[in-house]
């Protein structure tokens, strides 16, 4: 892991900065919303890609560096540039473990990026925070509708569901390392949140506040339109390939439940890998019962935040504000209060 | 029930407004549009709500008024404070029958709930007012899909779909109050309205003038994510809990049809019990030959008018416009005019 | 067809120019978008729908042309009023062929809507425009679920699910025109473009640029519910009637391609009709291993574009900014630049 003083070493020499990311998964959004708080941005970016981002004049950012392959941070040039890297999915998922040991500073804690790729570590922090988690299942205690994630973030693709120890080793190639959750039955909801060094609205967490920003549920290919295959008797398996999001809204009484469990994965979290800071969800299951079981966290910005309406942030901001305003923001404060150490590593 | 001349007498004494409810359902969106209108708003609230509530800057009540349960309503304070309460579906759940004897103007007529709330008179009410409604069965007609609810509007839970009378007798318990509703195949969407007293835009009624608002869809778990548990063979029965919303929009077409259909509501419900005012909506399904079936009014603000975004009410009012907005500017242009009093009870 | 050097010499007589729409499909939206830019409208109505389109402020035509019946669209008197009429589905529905006659300045391209009409026009382009697309099948050749299509643009009315050739020839009737699609397995996404003359942002087709707008998915009764049917064991065919829409954000990984599958589109349509001009859809589903096929090309403003709310068009334009809003700036621009006969015929 890249040594924190070495940061906070460079975060000295900046007498400004950039907002960089990697031109995917909501780079649009983070740009835009840069843009809106008059934050210079970078984008990290493929040939392939280029076109699209220069075709919108409110997200396109305002330089572009070139890369082959986005598994290649070029860390001194944005360092030389004054970059924040703002990391989210894709980023997460290109550098894989190469992301601990980038030379560059990067908005939030890299050390939650190592609980959100380890399965097992995900579950602990899960518990510590005191949310409901779905029965992690060994495979021959399978006993019921179960599903099987492979290692990997690679949106969904290829989870399988199997009901019983047989169909587990029918299907799953010995040797897998695989992670078995019970499947629970209700209706997603995946709630966008943002910790703020100094917010002033939102719960207050043992080292600063939290907001709920808004509520999506991703669009799973083809398990968000298997109901036309089984009417049709068609025998086609279920697949959960993550190809977009919409919007919703929950039940208000459901409200302060999601409050407290934000703010115990903000507490935990300070204590298992000293915090996060910013953009972060929980994915999450309602029963019928109204309960709320937690299955994943994710310590960054999700793509779900790209459906921009929410009420939330609304009642937060007094007006439409995105994710990607936030983290321009809170960057800003935090530079002209001299915090931003306390929010990058 | 409370008599409508002791209400007067209480806003005879007003020498302003503030807008009061309890804070669960669409709290947040009545407190947001009157702090837009400039109104003054009270939190009826418990301990546990409270932080929520104080959460978001923009949706924070002016005051609160702490409570231990919703079931008791602190009339004689609120009169104090000058407030109108707003009745919403956790307030309707909560204060049962004793709703009607509030000593409180409520915004609307709360003669109103009483059709809500008891299924024969709701069925009365939808046939007078021209809604083509599904079939009500008794367990013997029972030829076919048929959905079986239960006394209560706790958001859906508990209902259940039954095929025959066998099944009927087998599932519910004998002496248990039910209605029996043919299952209509086809697409939910809710359909908000309001009524106003003066409104120079919308349809006119017989006492006033209706505009459309939006269009949501309940989320309910787990029917609305039964698929992916039918596409593993899992067994597990259908249920129909509220846990959220969803924005739609209908074909433009449908729309003339839907306004008739509200015009009818209000105009029906001026000779059932005096008239309806604010906001209402009508749950419908539209079959695959465009038919539009009723099933539920409600008569007051729904949660789905929390998805906020809708091209209807931006078409009415020009500008981003919520139903808790259209609430404040009514009940303020109501008090200008000195005209509280036909659109209180 | 009307002649195009007919259409140029009206066109040189209009001193100014009227937006004009039969009042459905999106009609509120288009006329919406022109007061935003004070273009004048005409609503070409029925009187059944005229109370609709009088009951919303800011999104009522200035004047109504009313009509019996919208296959009798008025054109003299349309040209005397210096309108541009706008074709929507509904439109080409209602006229049939005989919009290709109609003696009046249409917005766009007319030929266009002979390829979106006839589908082995219609496979075409799609195949010309490098898009993906099921394969289409004859009836023996009907080895899976596929999806039997009727001819005309009936929102989807009537179409089929048949499995295998026995099925296709006992559910069709003999000599039916039929097309049968392959079913593929997916979620849907509907994408929403503007093609521009000059449009400073978007992509560069070979006549001008090509921006994307937002997305959609149609919601189908019953398909879009069948599920709830299904498990409650209930044997209900499948059907696909349009009954409304829903947004969604797509993976921004996605974009780029959607981008040169537009561009696809324009550039091919030159060829083959002489370019697309102004709002046109591309219908897809995105399977699991995120492959994009197309299904259909809508060469006209889609009434899915009725959901408003879109990132793209903000990122775009720096404000909610509708397709509705897109025409009118965009016929603006032409009139005041000598250029409408580019983009209408």
């Amino acid at each position: 892991m890249f040594a924190k003083e070495k940061i906070d070493q460079i975060l000295d020499s900046y007498k400004d900065f950039k907002i960089a990311t990697i031109c995917s998964h909501s780079a649009l959004q983070i740009f835009n919303g840069a843009k809106q708080y008059g934050v210079k941005t970078i984008g990290i970016c493929t040939e392939k890609s280029r076109e699209l981002y220069e075709s919108f004049p409110y997200a396109k950012p305002d330089e572009f560096i070139m890369v082959d392959d986005y598994s290649k941070i070029p860390a001194d040039e944005l360092v030389e540039k004054e970059a924040i890297l703002i990391p989210h999915g894709s980023l997460v998922e290109y550098t894989g473990d190469g992301i601990e040991d980038l030379a560059i500073p990067i908005f939030g804690n890299r050390s939650s990026l190592i609980y959100e790729k380890n399965r097992d570590k995900m579950f602990e922090w899960m518990e510590k925070s005191g949310l409901k988690t779905p029965r992690i299942l060994k495979p021959d205690e399978i006993d019921g509708p179960a599903i099987v994630k492979f290692p990997g973030a690679k949106g969904g693709k290829g989870y399988m569901v199997v009901n019983n120890p047989e169909e587990y080793y029918s299907k799953v190639k010995e040797g897998a390392k695989t992670m078995i959750q019970e499947f629970i039955v209700g209706v997603r909801a995946y709630m966008h949140y943002f910790h703020s060094f100094d917010g002033e609205a939102g719960y207050k967490t043992s080292y600063g506040r939290v907001e709920m920003m808004g509520i999506d549920r991703r669009m799973e290919s083809n398990a968000d339109e298997i109901a036309r295959q089984l009417s049709v008797g068609a025998n086609i398996p279920i697949s959960f390939t993550v190809m977009g999001n919409q919007s919703l809204v929950l039940r208000e009484s459901l409200l302060p439940q999601y409050m407290e469990m934000a703010r115990g994965v903000c507490n935990s979290s300070q204590n298992l890998f000293g915090g996060m800071h910013g953009p972060f969800c929980v994915e999450t299951i309602v029963t019928d019962d109204l309960e709320i079981y937690s299955f994943e966290i994710s310590a960054r910005i999700v793509a779900g935040t790209n459906i921009l309406e929410t009420p939330y942030s609304l009642y937060t901001h007094g007006k439409d504000y995105t994710t990607g305003m936030r983290i321009a923001e809170e960057l800003k404060e935090a530079f002209n209060k001299k915090k931003l150490k306390e929010i990058i590593y």
